[in-house]
């Protein structure tokens, strides 16, 4: 049966890959480019339509129906212009528009990479089967999702579940992003590495810095690194807590490089979130790692173009 | 014409509120008894029938067809049942039953006290048109409710929006809750004034060291006073700002007693805010007073009740 398909674009400050995908969240066809982040705001696009050429040229492309972008934010789902910190080239840019323009004219979802992650969890990962669920990927930044009402909820921009960015130590350290505290200014790896050098741990004599080096002295026992993780998890449970608290969730999904370190993080975690997740309401969240691998920005694109093309075909229905 | 009412039930641990509400949000009829606040649960519960008596005994009663409450919390929307902090006799008090056995089995809708007040609020008031909003009562303690999408958001449970007991000072002080430097440690009347009194600020002759004094006193420019007051901007700042962050809201609407304060309270508010909310998708989150009165509980609770009604007949009609 040659049933529908959707095109999928995951857009990232490294690379630029693009999918078809069946209903089931099946990748039919890939594509992919280095994304040339540095370079002029039409550089980048050129390889979003190397991409996309890739795609539309498949006799596949006759069952495309809509096309979902995840992008890194911040995005505007409202404009259709994305702005992604780390390519400097596209501020405002338009995104929607100019994959409207070689994709045939078909529908076109945007959101921002966060939410995708979160659209696959939701889909076929970790959070399948709950009805309001948080999906984090703690990395090199911290960014998440959320799903409530059994809904991807990305907000009018496309931007919600933004965890990273949100302040848990009213008078911490100054952000990047301008503020003071926020989960990513603790929690995310080179936060977690800087913290560990600059409270005497030493790395081994591969001289590896990372997040990763960190976790493996964690496991061995290391008090510098393990109480790096521990404040790490300190200011995760915080911004769990606070988003269940405000929307009642009841999972929430790890993901991202840090996320893999294990018991690591997710023994202080669950013990942190104990004191900050106290309402009744809120005691019986659960953490668990993600399951999703490296597609799940393409497949939540999927998730997202599905979706949209199901409303459309609902509201017309009406 | 002789449209549909709702029942509408207010309870705080003050008293016990009770009306009939047209479908244009006007009380037709209302009753009221105190709260046996430290009685026992059977009691308190004869306080709430001997309410719903004047309603049901009036003429008026034939026309109303549905019921909500709005109940301090926690509540749980999902079991009927209610446990709020001040009223220590109700401890997963099967409310919802016990109303729906004394009101001929009509349908009841129940909801936290913060979630009817964003109803009322988003039905009547200062986040009316708003379709993504916060809406937070500050007072002897700080609650709030979310709308979200243009609906009321009360979460599986009936308490999402608890924005006084999210944590925004990670090592801050222990709040009654459990938890660490939330909101309302920090925000609520009792903390305004127990601040400044610490401090070194000094009550007037008539000896009122209640936050409406501080207030009074941060008008004449009193520093300690006025400290206090940026402090609890500083912590509701960061609370809106994290509530933006998650879940996209354009408006934040402010009510209770503290902010009843005005300019005292949101000049360093609006300021704050500057600093917590820095993503370009929260830049324009605007701050305003709440417009509803003393009746916002109970306007909210019958919102509740109609957008349920509205609701199953929407689901009967599919």
């Amino acid at each position: 049966m040659h049933t529908d398909l959707v095109a999928a674009l995951d857009i990232g400050g490294t690379k630029i890959a693009g999918a078809l995908v069946d209903g089931h969240g099946r990748i039919l066809l890939r594509a992919q480019r280095p994304t040339p982040a540095l370079e002029a705001g039409e550089s980048v696009m050129r390889a979003v339509e190397e991409v996309l050429a890739e795609l539309t040229g498949s006799p596949l492309w006759i069952r495309a129906t809509a096309v979902g972008i995840g992008s890194a934010g911040p995005v505007d789902a409202s404009a259709g212009t994305v702005s992604p910190v780390n390519v400097p080239g596209w501020r405002g840019f338009p995104l929607v528009e100019r994959v409207r323009a070689v994709t045939g004219g078909l529908p076109v979802e945007l959101i921002g990479d966060g939410v995708a992650i979160t659209a696959a969890e939701h889909w076929q990962g970790a959070a399948r089967g709950h009805d309001n669920a948080l999906c984090m990927v703690v990395s090199t930044g911290v960014g998440g999702g959320l799903v409530l009402d059994g809904r991807l909820h990305p907000g009018p921009t496309g931007n919600a579940g933004h965890i990273g960015h949100i302040s848990v130590e009213l008078d911490g350290d100054p952000c990047a992003c301008g503020s003071r505290g926020c989960v990513e200014r603790i929690a995310s790896g080179p936060n977690i590495a800087r913290r560990a050098l600059a409270n005497g741990w030493q790395p081994g004599p591969d001289g590896d810095t990372s997040a990763a080096a960190v976790a493996e002295a964690a496991r061995t026992g290391d008090p510098v690194a393990v109480a790096s993780f521990a404040r790490a998890a300190q200011a995760l449970a915080a911004g769990i807590a606070a988003t269940a608290t405000l929307v009642e969730i009841d999972v929430a999904v790890i993901g991202g490089g840090v996320g893999k370190a294990g018991d690591v993080l997710f023994t202080p975690l669950r013990a942190a979130l104990k004191t900050y997740a106290t309402l009744s309401f809120v005691q019986r969240l659960e953490i668990v790692p993600a399951q999703m691998g490296t597609d799940a920005g393409l497949v939540g694109a999927a998730a997202a173009a599905l979706t949209r093309r199901a409303d459309d075909a609902a509201e017309a229905s009406v």
